[in-house]
């Protein structure tokens, strides 16, 4: 049984594999099919390379790799064998994890309940709820569930009184909104994942941002769609990136993508707020290239650090051109999924069509609370979502600089994570050697393409600002422990595969 | 924009073509052009042929039809002035829905809000809640979510405590299960969905009885899955149906299929029980094909009619082949969108890393709700559903043999629908009707592959016994109209397109 994950082509995989350090061997030289499959090896563990990925024909990696065939045909059977590949006779070989696996060591993936505070957790970048308010919205919604339990509560489109309350917000905040352009999905995942499998074909392209939200350039290579990583621009590691225009044009004319996918306020990972020239910009761009630009506001009610939020992206739209996607998710709870599409009405209508087919609708109590949070109470909430990101922030950003000061990192104009150059430090090694010293870390190059971003690593803003100090001190103790293990050299170090 | 919902070929369109009957032309002989424009047209219109289905070449469809290329060209051009069809130069076509319309006349899409209580609404076959069981387990899960919102709420396997109910529920029927064999999701439909995304490829194929559950059918096609309609076996419309294994047989054999997709506890939309040397049967045979059998639970409580349910598929289930999903949608209420994958823990954790990409994971608070309906209160729940579903069809069969005696149907053995041959009468131009008359039908061909069971509807068993006189009337009323209209004749008549 493999997922449907697509191909890795020996050119990727060989990129891919020049990020998966190995420890020195003990004893004698270590043999370079045993090197290749302890990076395969490594990569599937780290999620980096997805279990249910088809591994290029062994004829095709010898050459990309310039190993000899014996090599390779080596290589897979070790892999075989430890059951981090499964063959099918004639249809190829996919990539795999042993019976009894836990998923990849992935901080992106939640901890499974019963590891719930025994490690610090600072690979998911979701917040808890603000408990009183959620439990009286939660409370309301029960009182008003009656309405709806005589009926047989499939709202494929959502329920009214969300649909109007999330055209509400957009018309507050400068564009003006009417509940038939508004569909409420599960969660903004849920929303990215349906606007992606209505607009675009198997073999089309998406072009994106990089870095980017991890989880989301998973979901948009489903279904055999390209990426085409639009790299953000950036003077150093201490300022906030912007867009690189130049390559923008480059790639929406070369590449004609179907959609391009942008967090311009508040972006996830880098923190940083696109201004209204570059994205009056883009969507000129865009436009003449007959691209759809889907923003991600996600987080863009995070904003506790710019005084004045700047209008959504779609109000400078005059060609219905942008779908927006937000969600209740970092204002509210991750927990209620919760999520919305904007964009005019007859998308809405085929995208309600389509999701009938894959969830039917989303559920209702969920939908009444965040009516409630989002109508009367989004004052109180927002406040106090603001209030905690700058206590976190300000906590936690001043015991980074002192405890671990070659990390470098720009303060963040809002949203809620924070995007560390660890100083040549890998990611990956860091997250690994994190398994051991008790914390969570969401290794930089998962946020990219192809194994870019190996220097990094993302930080969530939720750490409470009594355990900032804790939190910094144990971090430090991952990098001496990653430093010791001699995984650290990055980049440049020659392996015995000289790719 | 177009939705990839696939092509549809020139012998696929040629056999839908045949079931699209258009009323007697007024005046002079209607051309041959606009007689295939306007039963292309019925077809979209009614969502046989879905939004966004690429067309075929004129060229080809000219040859399948024994039509000359002027007349295929004029009718294509036709369909695009009126909306219908889309064209990219270069490109080809893809059918589309006029700008304004409404969803396809689809009475399987629930009404919208705003039309509730103006019509009968006989087309989705979904229950409403237990009212005050409903918001009593509500109240209890918003006590318990403050235990939950400390933390960022994700739980893409599900809540343990959930976990835990449907294990102990698949256990008390005689298959014992462990929470690490449950994954939960957002209904009955994502599970299904998610199985289909993880284990079957693009141009694979996927086995189906047919009739089977049309939303499944549609969601099963998405991602380039070609079905293997595998018909149920049955003497007669007053009898029920079973399985025709010298068919699965041939089929397996033949067509090597990733899934066969099967509802055998009170199938949607017959209500026809399998028995156990049937299941058995299927397994060996699946087992030998390598085949994995997606057995849907959906209905399977919903035991009104039958005194000893018998066990899970899965406990038949002898090397891990059998995946079961399930659902609290019809026990409970369709809008908590709580499901259930039971499967091997390999392939769990393998949904439950795929499902993050797509929804990340289902809401927490209709999680515990559903942790007390299906643990604690299910007896109670149980009771009076099928107390419910027995005094809807203890009025409402006597009611359809009073009224419309020429209606044959066989009781079923339990579930919550009524699988109904009309005698002649078309269920699309039912439908149709029926959107005169005031009453919501789902026409029978939408619950086959390539437009078979045209003469067939489904009813659900949701009718209010008070409701059933005036249901059967408005029915009766419905049938008078749609055979007035002259849309009557089926099958065998001879139209302008003699293919």
């Amino acid at each position: 049984m493999s997922n449907w994950h697509g191909t890795v082509t020996p050119p990727a995989l060989a990129r891919l594999l020049r990020t998966a350090r190995l420890p020195e061997p003990i004893g004698s030289h270590r043999p370079a099919y045993r090197a290749l499959a302890g990076q395969v090896q490594q990569l599937i563990s780290e999620g980096r390379l997805p279990v249910g990925t088809r591994m290029p024909a062994e004829r095709e990696l010898a050459t990309a790799l310039t190993l000899s065939r014996t090599t390779i045909a080596t290589a897979y059977e070790t892999l075989r064998t430890e059951g981090y590949l499964r063959s099918r006779r004639g249809s190829g070989s996919w990539t795999a994890l042993p019976e009894g696996s836990r998923p990849p060591g992935d901080a992106l993936f939640p901890l499974p309940p019963e590891e719930h505070g025994q490690v610090i957790d600072l690979g998911v970048a979701a917040p808890p709820a603000p408990q009183q308010l959620l439990a009286e919205a939660a409370a309301h919604a029960v009182e008003l569930l009656p309405a709806y339990a005589g009926g047989h509560g499939h709202y494929p489109s959502g329920v009214p009184v969300l649909r109007e309350a999330v055209a509400q917000r957009f018309s507050e905040r400068g564009l003006p909104t009417t509940p038939d352009q508004i569909l409420i999905t599960t969660g903004a995942m849920s929303a990215l994942d349906l606007v992606r499998r209505t607009l675009v074909r198997p073999g089309e392209r998406v072009a994106v941002e990089t870095p980017s939200y991890a989880h989301v350039l998973q979901a948009l290579r489903s279904g055999g769609v390209r990426l085409v990583p639009v790299p953000q621009r950036r003077e150093g590691p201490e300022q906030l990136p912007d867009w690189d225009l130049d390559e923008w044009q480059r790639v929406l004319r070369g590449a004609a993508p179907k959609l391009a996918y942008v967090i311009p306020d508040f972006h996830n990972p880098t923190g940083t707020l696109i201004d209204e020239r570059q994205r009056r910009e883009l969507l000129a761009a865009a436009r003449a290239a007959g691209t759809v630009v889907l923003a991600d506001e996600t987080m863009a009610e995070l904003a506790w650090n710019t005084p004045e939020p700047p209008r959504p992206t779609a109000a400078l739209d005059r060609s219905a051109q942008v779908v927006t996607v937000g969600s209740a998710g970092k204002l509210a709870w991750g927990g209620l999924r919760v999520g919305w599409v904007r964009a005019a009405p007859a998308l809405i209508r085929q995208l309600a069509n389509e999701r009938v087919h894959h969830d039917i609708a989303t559920p209702v109590l969920e939908q009444l609370i965040c009516a409630t949070l989002i109508g009367e109470r989004l004052t109180e909430m927002r406040s106090l979502r603001l209030e905690q990101l700058r206590a976190s922030a300000g906590a936690l950003l001043p015991a980074l600089r002192e405890r671990l000061p070659q990390w470098r990192f720009a303060e963040p104009n809002g949203g809620m994570t924070l995007w560390i150059d660890t100083g040549g430090l890998s990611g990956a090694a860091l997250a690994r050697a994190g398994e051991r010293t008790g914390v969570r870390i969401a290794a930089g190059s998962r946020f990219g393409v192809d194994g870019a971003f190996e220097g990094y690593v993302r930080l969530p803003l939720t750490v409470p600002p009594a355990a900032a100090a804790e939190t910094a001190e144990r971090l430090a103790a991952t990098v001496a422990l990653a430093d010791r293990d001699g995984r650290a050299a990055w980049p440049g170090e020659v392996t015995a595969l000289a790719v």
